[in-house]
């Protein structure tokens, strides 16, 4: 899952990288892009003193092959202990969605996709029921039915992973997929898997969101977007928004406007991730929007 | 605690109740007040199915005097099993504040009071601190300053309690009131105590709820005011609102974030109630906006 | 344009209402339906003393056939010089969508429509262009392509409501159609036909408004969702809402961040009408939600 | 009006500039700062292709003289063609506040100053009318009465503009401030004087913005911060947000709403100001928030 860019000169580059925090980082890469001509459009830095690390993601346009700058970065990225992404702005992230039965985040993700407000590149659905397949097809999607049971999970996710490997996937979206990545699945992947949970976490975690919320009595519910680890429901969180309910709206009425904020909220999260503006901090992310 | 009016004839009025739903209600509510000149000016209803109960609110402008109206009500409702609220639109509810040392909810609700928006009468400001008595001057509220230490505690209550019933007390403000109320005064008081929690309920119960709101990573911090109850944080929810926040902001800033949505949703909920537009549903509320 | 319920016997069904303001209109409309045995569910009423108008809209489980209904309600209705609608709850309107070339409206009402989540039946989507013809027939609309002209446009326009009276077509909805209806039109239609524009009017009026409102450096930008009248971009406001921008978004992020506004907007407009909650109240609404 | 830092040293820096736009402006002035020693512990750029300006906003910790750092910035600001404002972080902006009767902007003011929630220094209050001395005069400000009327309105404006300079008066704040500064005092004092106006510029300019509101029937009402020019309600836009209004909110209780998106929208105009954190942009501002 990594991508150095390999195709035709581009002109437009995104570079995001996090290291521990001191003195000269910005110098130093600002002077390197500099001295290979490139024109800084776009640029966020953060340090954060709770974790010590430094956080910074840039646009710039240079004339230079990306493959200068990404050899040109290699000695500094060691100098500094840096994890850092280099990448063509705006090209498509290969992505995966995972789908069960619920239509709305598939419908959105790929309606963003086809009219261009989504860098994403969808190179297969899958789900464990066939009842999306005809919306996956109407986009020109592949789809694959890998039927999931207790029996089959981990031959199930044996084929998940090949699929992962044969099609290059860069990204895998859970889009309400109502089953739960294996321990072994969520680390091999880790980093690159997004998943919409259907309230606002970590309240109502589990089973029945919605039904909890109206239980409780809350006046807005919520969605949360997150990566996936193998501790469920814990991962770091990406983006999350609410919706305004009342009284008057039973659990069937949360549902329905849940799912306007489900899908606001992962199309939001897939697209920064997809535009490389998510980094992680810890347990938590650094959203540069 | 009880408002009966007993003032000089007024022209409009207010009436909540409740009661077990059965068809006829509206219309025998709406024609006793038509029978006694009424003209209805707003008025909402709501029944929910899942308690079986059924609600109203209406305002109504009158010629005849409210114990006209009071007595010819009081068989109706005896015969819908109607827990009902009769008073004067606007009438200022006799109301207590209580504060530690944080100053943004007194502040506000002052302001709000001052201005005309807010239909309570602040009969008192007790703190268990003297930091807050000069803007309660300000104000020209009574300040009463009851200390509590843990030996302390139930003499401090029964000062408390007493206060309320020499002034009369319609509704005790907890305006980030940093005490636990012990379960007697909580069952003493119920439903005329309104609490201002400083998360996005239920969320980060108990104590430093920012800091385990950073910790989490979570994109938007919230408050919550609910009526209080002998159980901690699980009071009936009236109103919650959210702020957005993202990965710079860090605990003191979420504090000072986290002031503003504290401050508007209590004013709001305390306005809610003092209109009458709450009525209790089982462990919800039915706001009636 | 009307639709007095003709199907089997119903159980719940709306009555939406307005008519000048004086006592005893609850009274006598809720006595009407205690007296069918009716049971309210919902109701709200609101007398606005700006225009001395009276509005009432209610929910009620009705034993009774709805024509006993409708002949009770008619002289009942005829003394208080009433104007009023009775329906069966959730009875999918009668609905023609009107598109251009932006999918982005169209996507939302269908998908929601097919979800269940918008009382409206698609007989039939119309467009000047006919690039939206594959979309509308995923969703198992009837497309018609319809060109427009200068030249054409009074013949096209013929063909139009030619189709509203053939499918007895109850609701228009203008899901970004770049064109302007006719005076005549606009009158045939009154009341029935609902605008998406994009903008928060009545800021940027007319055409471009997202490079209007990008040029004044606003902070939010918006969407309308009105009534068409004959006066441009003037009609009663159904519902608004916005969006934050930044000085980093260009027009071009204007206005795909503005498709997400425009079509939550559109899509609340025609449910909220589509469930009789929208009441005209001279140049505004009333909005029963 | 500038500020060069003149205390003791600092550690906490706030640099920002703008510029034309070209390649090499970031890794200057990021080489400057770690020549120096310093460290960056927050920064934004933005490139505005419709102006062709360059944005940069950076906190940095030094331990060098602040002295040391101007000295040093001089000749690459001039080089750059460069406009900059250095400032230590957290230094309070020298403030005039101007009232006229409307107390809720001043009191939220007050209060978030008072809270340490507001990086200014309240150097005096002054109003055409004396209802607010009391208030002012809480808070330990300086109150100054400087009526005005037709007759009045220069030597009015020349004791203001005395004041502005004899307490060397960084920021002036119009807090419903009902008095049209005269184009000279706006050339004067351009930059540096923030007006809030009571709606959704550019949507209902000019007097009475909520009755205009009410009338229009928008679901919507909202304010606007903005730098004061020449051209009444049509300066740059620092930042603007909405209320929910519905049919049954007449024109008072609009401008009750109304009150609370004010205050909120100005303390947040005056923090981001106060903070460095707005650059002018032609006729729009760029906001690093």
């Amino acid at each position: 899952m990594s991508a150095a860019p390999t195709h035709a000169v581009p002109t437009h580059l995104v570079l995001s990288l996090s290291c521990p925090d001191r003195p000269g980082i910005v110098s130093a890469v600002a002077g390197l892009l500099a001295e290979l001509g490139g024109n800084i459009t776009e640029s966020q830095q953060f340090g954060d003193p709770s974790t010590g690390l430094f956080f910074m993601r840039v646009q710039v346009e240079v004339t230079a092959a990306p493959e200068a700058l990404e050899a040109a970065l290699r000695p500094l990225a060691e100098s500094f202990s840096m994890r850092y992404h280099l990448d063509v702005v705006g090209r498509p992230l290969r992505t995966l969605v995972l789908v069960s039965t619920a239509a709305h985040c598939l419908n959105d993700l790929a309606f963003r996709q086809r009219s261009e407000r989504l860098p994403i590149d969808v190179v297969g659905v899958v789900s464990n029921h066939t009842v999306l397949a005809p919306m996956a097809e109407f986009y020109g999607y592949d789809f694959q039915h890998i039927p999931v049971t207790k029996a089959t999970k981990a031959d199930a996710e044996a084929q998940l992973l090949a699929l992962v490997r044969e099609r290059d996937v860069e990204l895998v979206v859970l889009a309400r997929y109502m089953q739960i990545l294996s321990d072994d699945l969520c680390r091999e992947l880790a980093g690159n898997v997004i998943n919409i949970h259907h309230s606002f976490l970590p309240s109502f975690k589990g089973a029945r969101p919605y039904a909890q919320a109206h239980d409780r009595g809350v006046k807005l519910i919520g969605a949360t977007a997150h990566y996936v680890t193998a501790d469920l429901d814990e991962g770091p969180i990406i983006e999350q928004d609410v919706e305004r309910v009342d009284h008057g709206d039973d659990v069937a009425e949360m549902v329905a406007l849940g799912e306007d904020v489900e899908r606001r909220v992962l199309a939001r999260a897939v697209r920064w991730h997809a535009e490389h503006r998510v980094l992680l901090d810890g347990t938590r992310t650094v959203v540069f929007r």
